[in-house]
């Protein structure tokens, strides 16, 4: 009975799911999902990355939190288009809390949305938003073990941000082991090891970021 | 019909818990919850506790994580009792796994019991594990934050241990907004602001938690 309830919540959400991801590509808008535990530095990626966007790539947020609009007045305070949703305790954002976020947002004057998830390095991964991309932000202090105590929010990453790597010595982080428990469970993802502090690193991480962006300014264009 | 099934998922974790709790209370140990996100230091915590630990209060340890016996073999090499619990995916401990565990520890050659929950800073609030006491442990890196976007774990806290403190500059840690963050929703659990690494302020924590051992071995000699 547990099973075929959680079974018709998740095959509502992916239904839903599939419509926000209809209309982010009719928008020409690469939507990023970025999950992390709590305090990785979600926040500050979206903000570092944002500023580093060329001026036609224009960026919109969609912050995650079980309470509190902390991070959305910080993306607000830099000018940036955000909508707050508070879960109100839930673990994890769904696609219909995303759906109700992108009525409120002007997708037609966005290139790129990053959906900042509840700070949750389980539960996020099991609910598709309708974003194209899902990006998890580990980082220094929590150690290099993450990804072997974590496997299934590794498994399923577009992409791994490595976060407040200048750190890395201050915390004996062992890299080596960090990518070698990344690549027991997933062989595609590109780790990008930076730090939004120094900004060291971060110009790879948009490289491949922007060159997403261009196949879903791409896929606008076609519509 | 889903708030009906979770409703009755958490009578029947209860009722386990009440049992598990009378358990320990007959052995006369002491169990505490510790609680955090995902590397804030709970093993660390448990291993410089129980080295301070005065020789006539023996510990033993229940490690839960979703995959991996890397915290329960960093135990084991301290020669301490310990039981690994893999969750499989499940984001917090339960109390019918925490049965399980103390079926295979030794309650009668022991007087405290950590038990490590899954690294999570929501879903293991919500479930009775059948301790004496919940511990959160926050740590510097995760900003000073979190109480406000994380309330619920922060409310139902016994205390609040807060790690890495010696890197509370690097971090720029607002000891302060947190202290009225705990506050907020929680104005009975001390904070106790520590280091595993130097040791700073260890001694508060085990004179506080140690007060609490007494009482509950008094409790196991009344039976």
């Amino acid at each position: 009975m547990k099973i075929a309830v959680k079974k018709s919540i998740l095959s509502a959400n992916d239904r839903v799911a599939g419509e926000n991801r209809a209309r982010l590509d009719a928008a020409g808008v690469l939507a990023v999902n970025l999950m992390a535990s709590p305090g990785a530095g979600k926040t500050s990626v979206i903000l570092a990355t944002a500023e580093r966007l060329p001026v036609e790539v224009r960026p919109g947020v969609i912050e995650g939190d079980l309470a509190s609009r902390i991070d959305a007045d910080r993306v607000a305070g830099r000018g940036i288009p955000v909508v707050q949703i508070n879960t109100g305790g839930g673990c994890h954002l769904d696609a219909p809390m995303v759906r109700s976020a992108l009525a409120q947002l002007p997708l037609d004057a966005m290139e790129v949305l990053f959906i900042e998830n509840v700070g949750n390095l389980i539960c996020p991964a099991e609910f598709d938003l309708g974003a194209h991309l899902a990006v998890v932000i580990a980082s220094a202090p929590e150690g290099h073990d993450k990804p072997y105590k974590y496997p299934g929010m590794f498994a399923r990453a577009d992409a791994v941000v490595l976060n407040k790597a200048d750190l890395l010595d201050v915390f004996a982080f062992d890299l080596d082991d960090f990518r070698r428990g990344v690549a027991l469970v997933n062989r595609k993802a590109p780790i990008f090891v930076l730090s939004c502090r120094t900004a060291d690193g971060l110009g790879v991480w948009m490289d491949w970021m922007l060159d997403r962006q261009r196949d879903a300014a791409a896929r606008g264009e076609q519509r």
